[in-house]
């Protein structure tokens, strides 16, 4: 096995970096000037690691070899969420870069457009696998600021191209590099992560519907107050949900809104999104059923009935075994007794593709475990350490 | 005592909802072009009653006397919440224009300016009695669209103009008559609500501060949930208010905010207002002393400290006996049996006239206790009722 260039590596990703600089971090949404900057110059670098490079009509960049002989896929995305660290997504995008010169044969490269869900929720490796229609495109817009995703796709250059997709029977594995964005591999000392699965998200909207009115001549044995059935109900759940949890659950109400939300109304309408992750069927399941009863029992208590809308239902995504074991025999190579199989919370692309061909992914440490922040960081000899195990794993993957 | 006329009063009511009506009810926000007109209207119909009217420089209307007797102030406001109902306010100043002509000498009308807040707190009151200063108005804006209060005061016409304030020792009485804007009276078939003391609002601001992370990787262990921390405490304090609070307290959180405030991220800051109100100090202190106390023990207990910033503390405003002994005269006389001393839950303007002079109040009946919503109501016959009443005290008031 050929050693990666370290040097180069860390270079790359430094040179991502300038695309949307912000402090130590980068603010680059999907098809901001700077993220399709990026693009283009990832581009140019396939193209000069020897593979034939295009851009694609949803905006995602691929590198495709010309051999005939087996494949393997790699990449991750490189817009990044808002005024975020530099490395979720550029990481895997930039190994996958280094893997493509070492092995090189076999090795194509990709960066997913929009994992980030500047305009959707995984545009480009939806596009790829084949679960992204042409309405879905026509019906994207961006959430910040509305634009139409067409006319965002028009002004990068993007319109009009064909969408690449999946030959099937053409490769052998996706593998997607990722910091970890959590502090499990930091904490124990250890210096990979294999993952097994990526978890599902099942989210939901609850709604409490009350009687607005005068918070000041209303007296409490009269009043339906939806924001306090909310909350009742979110204790609830903070209460019951440790009991009945995975190991590995996490659960979070991340919004929240009392309608018509003044300080002398008494709220007459209340909405929290609650979501919560595992790797488990069964215990998605559990906690999903704990939820409805939850509700039920609130409702049932009254003064405010209080709804459970289903927004998201997703299938945990299982890595593929083999790949696996070839992660870890790579990491057992240069880093020996510091590996760690373990599920990873965050969604990646890798989930999508996972669909249409073998999967895996690969983590490095994050410190602190801080992410989605400018202050996400990995030691730069984590970083070389990572890619060194990828290009490995990538190699033995190709040599079957 | 003479009669009132029921068909001018119910007419001069009808009236002012053509100013800004919406649905059944009125859309006047202090200062839009339909509240500006419905001031001229009041101004004029002072004016016809035999006052000499004018609007001052923060745009209350006063109608003054110009004889030597004992006098009456009456009155209440003109503008409306958003969207909401006809009679908060206009039924107390309509009600203070009939005593102007039925009983007539000694009575003197007022509108006071933006009780319902949109630039302010109780701005004309407040200023009547000397407790707005010019820096005050420099700062207030409109807290919907943000103009400020002098570019309204310029664009209504009201610039430049003095504002009035209130001789010592000219009124013998503020007699302020309102919609319950509860359901008291309903319930209990009485007509006659006498006010024994507008309640006070203690108001804060409940903080927790967390730490923004990612919701998959960051394990439930790890994270540090403000959203969750002020959840618990809003139920620590449903579970513990009603053991320690008076028969007719109230509390509400009517507004809350999780910060980003997006599904996959645990919130790093969540806040919320809170308000309880009470005509009893000691019981105010009591609720206090307990919020401070459970906001401590929140913290103690961890991840996430929550701090409780006081925002306003009123006093609650005690009416003046003699003045609730009149309007119960009255009330004898007109509907034997159906009157009830009652503290009232909302803020008022007697509240700030009652430091300048002994204040009192009369309720009507609110339908089905609804208020603030164009639906709320009064039927006209307990309109009519009550504008009897109103009138016979005021001239009991000014017989002495």
């Amino acid at each position: 096995m050929p050693a990666i260039d370290p040097d180069r590596v860390l270079g790359d990703l430094r040179s991502l970096r300038r695309f949307g600089a912000y402090e130590t971090g980068v603010h680059r949404p999907t098809f901001s000037s700077q993220d399709v900057e990026a693009r283009h110059w990832f581009a140019a670098r396939l193209a000069e690691a020897g593979l034939e490079a295009r851009i694609d009509g949803i905006g995602s960049v691929f590198g495709f070899g010309r051999g005939e002989g087996p494949k393997v896929l790699t990449g991750s995305h490189l817009e990044s969420q808002n005024y975020a660290g530099w490395l979720d997504g550029p990481l895997g995008c930039v190994y996958g870069l280094e893997a493509a010169r070492v092995p090189g044969e076999g090795v194509e490269g990709a960066a997913f457009c929009d994992e980030e869900g500047h305009f959707g929720s995984f545009l480009g490796s939806r596009s790829f696998v084949g679960l992204l229609s042409e309405e879905d495109i026509d019906a994207a817009s961006n959430r910040y600021d509305g634009t139409p995703l067409r006319e965002a796709l028009a002004r990068a250059g993007f319109s009009g191209r064909p969408r690449e997709q999946v030959q099937p029977g053409r490769y052998r594995a996706f593998v997607e590099a990722h910091i970890e964005q959590g502090d499990t591999l930091e904490q124990a000392g250890l210096k990979i992560g294999v993952v097994t699965a990526i978890v599902a998200i099942w989210q939901y909207r609850l709604v409490a519907t009350g009687e607005q009115n005068h918070a000041g001549t209303t007296s409490m044995a009269r009043r339906k107050d939806a924001g306090l059935a909310l909350v009742r109900l979110l204790a609830e759940i903070d209460r019951r949900f440790p009991e009945i949890a995975g190991p590995r659950s996490v659960w979070t109400a991340g919004r929240i809104a009392f309608e018509p939300g003044a300080a002398s109304i008494i709220p007459g309408r209340a909405e929290a999104l609650f979501q919560f992750r595992d790797a488990d069927p069964d215990t998605l399941e559990r906690l999903q059923a704990e939820l409805f009863a939850l509700a039920e029992a609130a409702s049932a208590n009254g003064p405010c009935p209080v709804t459970v809308e289903t927004m998201a239902r997703s299938t945990p995504a299982r890595m593929d075994e083999a790949l696996q074991a070839a992660i870890e025999a790579a990491a057992q190579a240069h880093c020996p007794g510091k590996a760690l199989r373990m599920p990873s919370g965050a969604g990646h692309d890798a989930q999508y593709l996972a669909r249409a061909m073998p999967a895996a992914m690969l983590f490095v440490p994050s410190i602190g475990g801080i992410s989605h922040h400018w202050t996400e960081n990995t030691a730069d000899e984590d970083i070389v350490l990572g890619a060194q195990v990828y290009c490995d794993a990538v190699a033995r993957i190709l040599q079957g």
